[in-house]
């Protein structure tokens, strides 16, 4: 059995674009269909009920390209709506939180866990649940860090602003003496550098892209669902904003040229509410 | 000639409670009904396109709540679809960019004028098209700011970091030796003693939001549409979502409390774009 269907990811904006980049490397034979809701971006900030109103739109445009299965590619979204989405759509969705979970468990050797993520992502407590189910040990010790989503866009990368403040963030947690930290934003694996720096050679730092690309994989073979086809692939990236800085941003989380970015009308996807 | 409704203020978020608070004090009388979309927050880093399609929706959720005037308290909504607005409603609205440029030809001595604001604003040019129509011998040097608005919103108000941050955007300014700077973002006041530091005490710094108040008071007492009750004004604040954080940062913009808070809810905004 095989499935020649794309695979849809979305995320809020174009942080998610790390999570295709690495899907590219681990199942190359896959077309994958992308949305950034970049009209509305960022969903960190907001409630879980807005958060969830979002994501059920941006899942309904999805599988309206025909899509075999959905990545979450939104840490906010993973943990404030997934559940949600699964019970209304009995559709494969896949998110970012539990696989940074499973990874972590592996890479722990103290037991001390620290995730940082949006405030909507931390408040929800989602990676605290999940730990709590698979191993009651761990103590999880978590981190809202609100500036380094706008940090990681404006591509202050390294230098004096970003150290100090990615400081301000990780002392608590280093002092609490994690030895494994989940990178639980998108955005985040581009300061990975300043962070590796700041909490030292002794804390692992779990990169929730590579491990999602892991799960996809063993999510297609389970099903049996590979895409049977050789030649190149062709991806289509969907956004509901193209604003000014947006192919320069982009590129650098995806790691490579966009072929081409369509963007897609609010109002129509709004429209689309009306036959659920 | 007088007149009891409500005046009308929107913004992408809670930044426009700056204004408001302003207004309160210049107009006592008047009654407000404040809407301010923080689904959806920020416009500044979005297209023309996207924050005049939300813009037109919020200018219609105040319209059903009868004002009698408009005031776009968000200087990206005034800098990039205020003209639109105006030719699509044929109804008083007053934006917040024309009341500090009006203010800062009077403070400049030099002429050589700075502008912040969001990427946004400043890539629309809005303030150089007024300085160029009102006194072409201004010089205009603008500035995005992208993480000022985290960093109010953070509360992170004073310290190295906001010092650092605010040196690296502002020393460009001050190389060019302005004497006036427009605080273009309903955010930046918060910031302002650091601004102040940093540009030192022979820069005159423009609070729109103050200028605003007085274009409003003008407005009303030109058009005899002032509210003529005696009695303590009851105001109204609409938001799009109710996030975790929002009444207390809500609150250090508005410089008091809140007596009620409605959420409204974003599908009945939409189906609302029906009958346009």
């Amino acid at each position: 059995m095989s499935d020649a269907r794309p695979i849809g990811i979305f995320d809020s904006g174009i942080g998610g674009l790390t999570v295709v980049h690495e899907v590219f490397k681990r199942v190359p034979a896959e077309q994958i269909v992308y949305f950034g809701d970049t009209a509305r971006v960022p969903y960190g900030t907001k409630s879980p009920k807005v958060v969830q109103h979002f994501a059920m739109q941006d899942v309904r445009f999805l599988l309206q390209q025909n899509v075999k299965m959905i990545v979450v590619a939104c840490h906010t979204v993973s943990s404030v709506a997934l559940d949600s989405l699964v019970k209304t759509f009995h559709f494969p969705i896949l998110g970012v939180v539990l696989p940074g979970v499973h990874a972590a468990l592996k890479a722990t050797r103290n037991h001390r866990i620290g995730v940082i993520g949006t405030k909507a992502t931390i408040v929800s407590k989602s990676y605290e649940t999940h730990f709590l189910k698979l191993n009651p040990e761990v103590q999880v010790f978590s981190q809202a860090c609100p500036l380094f989503v706008p940090l990681a866009e404006e591509g202050w990368l390294n230098g004096d602003i970003t150290k100090l403040i990615a400081e301000k963030y990780l002392n608590p947690l280093k002092k609490h003496q994690i030895d494994t930290l989940i990178l639980g934003c998108t955005h985040y694996p581009l300061l990975k550098s300043v962070i590796q720096e700041v909490l030292g050679n002794g804390v692992t730092l779990i990169d929730s892209a590579e491990e999602t690309s892991r799960a996809v994989e063993e999510k297609l073979a389970r099903e049996k669902i590979q895409n049977p086809g050789n030649e190149k692939a062709e991806h289509q990236f969907f956004v509901s904003d193209i604003p000014h800085q947006f192919r320069d941003v982009g590129e650098r989380f995806l790691g490579q040229k966009f072929d081409h970015v369509q963007q897609v009308d609010l109002e129509s996807m709004d429209m689309d509410t009306k036959f659920l």
